[in-house]
């Protein structure tokens, strides 16, 4: 027996639809503050891919890497950012800023475990040409849209900025060349807790007490009391006000210790969390530098990434999926005599925009109505001889069990009445 | 500078509009003919993808294959049929018939050429579980609608059948171990024209007139009057009797040179053509013995498969994309001391469904007008510090270039009045 690959999974028509709705709510949203849609290759250049962060050859092991028969250097994208930054560079005369969406499979040779795939969908959204906080604040003015409207409560985004952490560890001190060493201890900070991040700060060589009250920080005020002002701080001032113009304030914390590992970002810097589910359910922030790597001019970037399939998860457990089923109506036909009659209606009804189903497989009437509640259909429309010469169908709701004749002029009305 | 791997593209977001439009419009016709989402990993193992076809090793020249860090076989799925047999043979308590759509991408390495790329959108429907006519006239029924929905005018779809070319084949005194060999030269007929496909007939031992003479009848009639009734006959029979009860007489063609060269394939068989262009938009077939081949049971099976990239060339040859930009409107600050107020009010907007956008890079109200040009916005709310105290905004229409004075409580009902 064939199985899906290691680490990746079906969406059968259940999971199918959850997904769909997740990404349709995210792209009515995304296009309403107006972002546009790209679309990529699922595959880039290994040069491409492995030009992100230095990765170099070693992002091989952490990829799938495959040669094609000319002999190319190929792997499937492992985000939508490095396409993105490719497309920006192929394309020097796209109107800047450039506001893009895209939703895709992205693909990484992580060992799985709970809500991590090897396969997985992101919705990224991404702001190309602005230098403004305000680019920053809208994509998460954005992201906060989607994730209300997909009913989830208890969410909220931490936000740091990387530019602000380095100004203090500069102002206290550290040498330039520890800073990015400093900015991925203290992002563990929430993983693994204050004593190790205090370890590991002792042993590259910087005095832990000093960079944990910084982290400690919760607002704008006691960060200019303590540090004093800096660039900065005005950014990271600047945000704050776009985001209580975009009335965003009340989903954002102020969180120092967020500087994320990656070392291509550059200021402001989010993190969207759930309840107090352990994992990040998407994350993003300004990376001015990256773009110029992939050959284009230098250009300011900001944009924030979202996990769908961690998404889902959240709604499953908050059963936040209550959609009706899509199947509105399955016509049923007591015997062979009337099928063509009940195909000819399905079909009508179709026409009247309403999704019907009918028999293929030739059963008796009661497997029909079986298969009617399988499929989780809403109606059964029922065809039989004496009706049909009375032009009506008897329909069954499906969930009362409750039958009513009804006219065949009148169905697709009496059908819509109770969608 | 990087560039997309060969074969494959990008779609910017005027292309990429596109692309979701012909996916949107397929999924809604699709989920009215009651046929369910499926979503399925890129890749599968190499085992799976070598099964169909008898394809063995030699496959590999004709896919990406990989393997991953564990020693695994992979490679990228040729089509969305063998996901499908594979998730019924994992899943064996579906209710059937199952009838599931998928739209994705599937890879192929062919040659790159006009209209054929490496990377490329399917659109599959299929019915597995129902040996019933219905099933196969049903999916033809489905694609007609979607294309018609596209706007697309001038498409039919030749219908054949391999069942009843072997009985008239066996009728005539072709050997068995022969038809799949006749199968394959006779579906080149359009391609390459009689006089090549004679000359191949007789290269394999049979006699080409009688082979070009079954392929030249039109009708039923002709059929059975030449060679007699069969069970190929009769399937065929009820293939266009469902098809007039759906109603989609007039789009077919029945044309016995269509038996498509893949052996799988076991009843009916479609191919779907636009106007005079040479290839292919879509093509499918009953498939009885294909699903028993990954391990489930024996299964009938029929479907169609349209290619999404051939359909949007299509569409763009007849100019049948003329949706309106999606950016409503944007909102334009006059200076600095209105940003805020400008930045307020398009989030006001977006709250109230209308998408609009603002400007993220500081610039003067003629560089924001520009940009709000470059991105098809179809107004501009030009916020100013004399219209701000009366509570009002200039609204501009993009396309006439003229302006009016409107209160902002009245901007979002001005605007939707123009959509």
């Amino acid at each position: 027996m064939f199985q899906p690959p290691k680490g990746t999974r079906d969406f059968l028509p259940e999971d199918a639809e959850k997904l769909q709705f997740v990404i349709d709510t995210a792209r009515v949203v995304f296009e309403k503050y107006g972002f546009k849609p790209l679309e990529t290759p699922a595959f880039e250049s290994f040069e491409l891919l492995a030009a992100k962060g230095g990765g170099g050859e070693a992002i091989k092991d952490e990829i799938y890497y495959f040669k094609d028969k000319g002999e190319r250097e190929l792997g499937l994208r492992f985000d939508l950012t490095v396409p993105l930054a490719r497309v920006i560079a192929n394309n020097p005369n796209i109107p800047k800023p450039f506001k893009r969406y895209q939703i895709g499979k992205a693909w990484r040779y992580d060992n799985p475990q709970a809500l991590r795939y090897r396969e997985f969908w992101q919705a990224d959204i991404d702001t190309i040409g602005s230098s403004s906080q305000t680019a920053d604040a809208e994509c998460v003015a954005a992201v906060v849209e989607c994730l209300q409207k997909l009913g989830i409560k208890n969410f909220f985004v931490n936000v740091g900025n990387r530019r602000l952490v380095e100004d203090i560890l500069l102002s206290i001190g550290i040498g330039k060349e520890k800073v990015n060493s400093v900015f991925r201890v203290i992002d563990k900070l929430n993983k693994i807790g204050a004593e190790e991040v205090k370890k590991e700060l002792n042993s590259i060589g910087v005095a832990a007490s000093d960079i944990l009250e910084i982290t400690e920080l919760k607002t704008l005020k006691e960060i200019e009391k303590r540090f004093g002002t800096s660039l900065g701080l005005k950014e990271f001032e600047e945000f704050f006000e776009a985001a209580k113009y975009f009335g965003i304030e009340k989903f954002i914390r102020l969180n120092l210790s967020l500087v994320r590992g990656l070392d291509y970002y550059t200021g402001t810097v989010f993190e969207v969390l759930v309840g107090d589910e352990k994992v990040s359910f998407g994350g993003g922030g300004r990376y001015d530098k990256l773009i110029e790597l992939y050959g284009g001019q230098p250009i300011p970037a900001t944009g924030i990434s979202i996990g769908v399939d961690r998404i889902i998860a959240a709604m499953e457990k908050s059963k936040l999926f209550n959609f009706d089923s899509k199947t509105k109506v399955f016509v049923a036909a007591v015997n062979d005599e009337v099928r063509p009659a009940a195909l000819k209606l399905a079909q009508n009804l179709r026409k009247n925009n309403i999704t019907a189903d009918l028999d293929l497989a030739n059963r008796k009437l009661g497997k029909q109505l079986e298969y009617a509640a399988a499929t989780a259909a809403n109606f059964a429309a029922i065809v039989g001889p004496d009706e049909l010469k009375k032009k009506s169908v008897v329909l069954r709701n499906m969930k009362t069990g409750k039958e009513k004749t009804v006219k065949i002029e009148n169905l697709a009305l009496e059908i819509q009445k109770h969608s």
